[in-house]
C-alpha cells in the first residue's frame, strides 16, 4: 500500500502549531491502527497535541477517525430509547451500579459498557466482579438479548469499538500524554458513539480525586465532549460534580457494591442517592421520559428488581454474600472537634494501596479490600471515634495505606469553617 | 534492577516545564540504552524537550550521560596536540577532505570520526568510499597507529562511542525530533566529547541548505556547543559560516573528491580554499601551532602529501580513477545576465534525488552522482551558457531533479544586485 503521508511530517506540522488536514488525521489514525506509523511515532505527536493544543475541528475528526477504525453497535432494533451515561472516574464512585437499574426501572434501555480502574480511581467492571458468578464480557447478541430483556446491562466493550483508542490510550498511559483534554475527549467520545446510542450524560468530576482536578479545565473537558457528542448526531449533556472528598462512605470494591444495594433499597448516603437521582433525570429527560421519577423507582422496589435481574442474567447471583477482607485496621480521631477535611486522593490512594485497584492492566484486584469511612466532613466527633476502617487481604499493605492517609482527614476545633464543593458545579448543554 | 525513577515521571516533569533533575538525566539516558525506557516513551520525552526546551545544567549533564553511556577514546600516548572539527554539514561541504591533511601537515593530529549523509546533504565517508579500495571501519588500534603515523586519520566512528546517542539519533529522525537545539547540541557534542580530542573547532552552517536554516538558531545552537565542550574540558571554538549558496563547484561524492584533491593541489575554488584555511588555523591555534602556515602547506604540496598517505593508509589509492556518472544533463541560462541566485538546498535536493545522498539509513549511494556548477552567484553568463550539469547513473531520476531546481538558479538583468551571506558570519569562542 502507497502511504500518501509520512508519519514524520505529521508530527512535524503539529509540533509546528499548524492544524492538521482532515486527510492527515484520517491516515494517521488509520495508519497507527494498521501498525504503519509506529508506536514511538504517535507519541510524539501525542505529546506534540498534548502542548500545542487541537483545535475543534482537528478534535471532532480525530474523534470520527477512532471510531471508523472499528464497528459501531446499533440498537435500532430496541423498543425503548437509548441513553448512557459517562464519568471521567472518582473515589467512591459506584454510581454506575445503582443508575443504570434506576433507569431502566424508568423505561428507557441502558448499554453500559464499562472499563476496569487504573491507578487510584475503582473501575465498574472490578466493583460488579466481586459479586460471586457475575461476568463483565458478553458476546454482542447476549449483550442486546439482556438490553431487550432486563433495559439495562454493564459489561466490557468488545475488542471491535474503537480499536486505534484501545492502543492508543495503552500507550499514552506510558508516555506521559494521558492529560491532553483533545486526547481525553476523543477517547471518551469516540467509545460512546461507536457504542452507538442516541444519547449520552457527562458526569465529570473535578477536585483532589478527580482526573481533572482543576475545575476550569474540568469545564474545558466536558464542553469538549457535549460538542464532540452532538456533532456526532449523540445527544449530549455533562454535570460537572464534585470529587473533593469520596462519595459515599465506602472505597474498593465489595464494600461500595453493597453500598449501591443499600441506595437501591432506597436507603444509602445522601450523596450516592442524590447523584443518582440527578443523573437518571437527565437521562430520562434525553431518552424523551421527562416525567419519569427516578426516587419513586428507588423507594418502590422497580430499581431493586431491575438490578437482581441484570446481575442474574449475567451470571451472579444476587442474593450471594460477598468476599470480606482479611484484615481491618481504625483511624480514629486524636482530638474531637468537626471533620473539616476528607482528602479524595488520598483516600483513593490509600485504598488502591490496599489491594481494592492495581498498578498495571495485568494486576488483579482484590474484591474485599477498601475503606469504609464512619464520618464525612461537617460531622462532630469525639476524640478516640473511628474515622475510617482500612480493610485489605495482605496487612503488610497498612503501613503504605497509612502513608497515604497522612494528612487526608482532618478534625478541626468545634465551630470551625471548611471548604467544600457544591455536588453539581454546573451543567453543561 | 530495582528502577530509581518511573519513565512516565520524568517525561511528566519536562512535559509540565520543570528541570529534570542529574539524577533523572542520568538515569533516563542509562535507562533507555539498556532498553528499560522504551522507545515510544524517549520519543515523548524528546518531543517535550523539543517544546519545553532545556536549561544550561540539563543540557551538560545530558551530554554527559551520554559519553558516559559507552567508551571514551584516550589519545593521550599520542606525541602531537589533538584537534579536530566538526560541521553540521551543507550542500558541497567537502571541507573535511583538504582540512585533514593540511593541518596534520602542519603538525597537529587530527582523528576525525565522521558519518554518513541523510537527506539533502552529503557525509564525509560516502564522498570518501568513492575511492577505490578505500575503507570507513577501522579498528581503534587502526584508527590510532593511522593518526600516529600520518597524523590525520578519517573514519566512522566505532559503536562503542555514545551509544545513547546512537539510538536516540536514530528515534528523533522517525519521530520530528531531530529539530532541538538542546538534543542536536548535545548528540554532537557527546560524540566529540567521547572521541577524547584536547580541543574542537565547530563549522555551524547557517542559510537555506543549512541544518540551522535560521542565523539566530545556528548562534544559539553555536553557543551551546561552545559551552558544552568547555565544560567538558575541551577547548571548543565555533565559526558560524555560510550555506545560501553551495560551497565549491561539485555537489556529490567522487566529485567533491575531486575538487578536494584540486585544492590540495594549490587551486580549487575560492569559497572551499578560504574556508579550508579559516577552519585550519582555528584548529592549529587551538592545537598550540599558532604560527603554522595552511596557505603554504596547499602551496607546497605537505597538504597533498599527507592526503595521498592517508587515503593508502585505508586502503584507497590515491591515484585511481574515480566513478564517473553514467549520464549527465545541462541546465541552460535561458536569457543573459547575472547570476544572483543559487539555492543551496535546492541544490541539494536535486543532488540527493539524482543518486548522491540516501532516504533511508540501509540506501547506498551513487559515488558519480551529483551536480556540477559552471557558475557562481555574481557571474555574468550569456544567453544558453551552461549553468549545471547533473549526473547520475538513472536518467529516469532527471525529472525529480529537475523539479527540485525550479527556481533554485536566478540570471537577473545585468547590474542587478543581489542578496549573499558573507562566508564567514560570526566567530564564538
Amino acid at each position: 500500500m502507497l502511504e500518501p503521508f509520512a508519519a514524520v511530517d505529521v508530527i512535524k506540522a503539529k509540533r509546528d502549531g499548524r492544524t492538521l488536514t482532515d486527510a492527515q488525521v484520517d491516515w494517521v489514525i488509520d495508519a497507527y491502527t494498521r501498525g504503519v506509523v509506529a508506536d514511538e511515532q504517535m507519541s510524539a505527536l501525542a505529546m506534540a497535541i498534548l502542548l500545542n493544543g487541537m483545535t475543534e475541528a482537528e478534535i471532532v475528526r480525530w474523534t470520527a477517525a477512532m471510531v471508523n477504525s472499528g464497528e459501531r453497535m446499533d440498537f435500532g432494533s430496541l423498543s425503548r430509547p437509548t441513553v448512557d451515561k459517562h464519568s471521567t472516574g472518582g473515589v467512591g464512585d459506584k454510581i454506575t451500579l445503582p443508575l443504570v437499574p434506576v433507569v431502566a426501572a424508568c423505561g428507557a434501555a441502558v448499554p453500559q459498557l464499562s472499563g476496569r480502574g487504573l491507578g487510584h480511581t475503582g473501575g465498574t467492571l472490578d466493583k460488579l466482579e466481586s459479586i460471586p458468578g457475575w461476568r463483565a464480557q458478553l458476546a454482542p447478541a447476549e449483550m442486546l438479548a439482556t438490553l431487550d430483556d432486563v433495559g439495562g446491562v454493564i459489561c466490557a466493550a468488545g475488542d471491535g469499538l474503537a480499536p486505534a483508542d484501545r492502543k492508543l490510550y495503552a500507550l499514552r498511559d506510558v508516555t506521559g500524554t494521558v492529560e491532553a483534554i483533545p486526547l481525553i475527549a476523543s477517547s471518551i467520545m469516540s467509545k460512546k458513539i461507536a457504542e452507538g446510542v442516541s444519547s449520552l450524560v457527562l458526569d465529570v468530576k473535578t477536585g483532589s480525586g478527580a482526573f481533572m482536578a482543576d475545575p476550569a479545565k474540568a469545564r474545558l473537558l466536558a464542553e469538549t465532549m457535549v460538542r464532540l457528542g452532538t456533532d456526532a448526531g449523540v445527544t449530549t449533556r455533562a454535570l460537572i460534580t464534585a470529587m473533593d472528598v469520596p462519595l459515599g462512605l465506602t472505597v474498593g470494591n465489595a464494600i461500595e457494591v453493597e453500598e449501591s444495594v443499600e441506595v437501591l433499597a432506597g436507603g444509602g448516603p445522601s450523596d450516592v442517592v442524590e447523584l443518582t437521582i440527578l443523573l437518571a433525570r437527565e437521562m430520562l429527560d434525553l431518552a424523551g421520559l421527562p416525567d419519569a421519577d427516578p426516587a419513586k423507582a428507588l423507594r418502590d422496589g422497580r430499581a431493586m428488581d431491575v438490578w437482581r435481574r441484570l446481575i442474574r442474567a449475567q451470571g451472579g447471583d444476587p442474593d450471594a454474600a460477598l468476599p470480606v477482607a482479611a484484615e481491618s485496621d481504625v483511624v480514629r480521631a486524636d482530638v474531637a472537634g468537626v471533620v473539616t477535611r476528607m482528602d479524595a486522593l488520598s483516600i483513593g490512594v490509600a485504598a488502591w494501596r490496599l489491594g481494592a485497584g492495581r498498578a498495571r492492566k495485568e494486576d488483579a484486584v482484590s474484591a474485599g479490600a477498601g475503606i469504609r469511612l464512619h464520618v464525612k466532613p461537617g460531622d462532630t466527633v469525639e476524640a478516640g471515634a473511628p474515622l475510617l476502617t482500612l480493610l485489605t487481604d495482605e496487612p503488610g499493605r497498612f503501613a503504605t495505606a497509612h502513608d497515604a492517609l497522612t494528612g487526608a482527614v482532618v478534625v478541626s476545633p468545634a465551630g470551625s469553617t471548611m471548604e467544600r464543593l457544591p455536588l453539581v458545579i454546573d451543567r453543561i448543554t
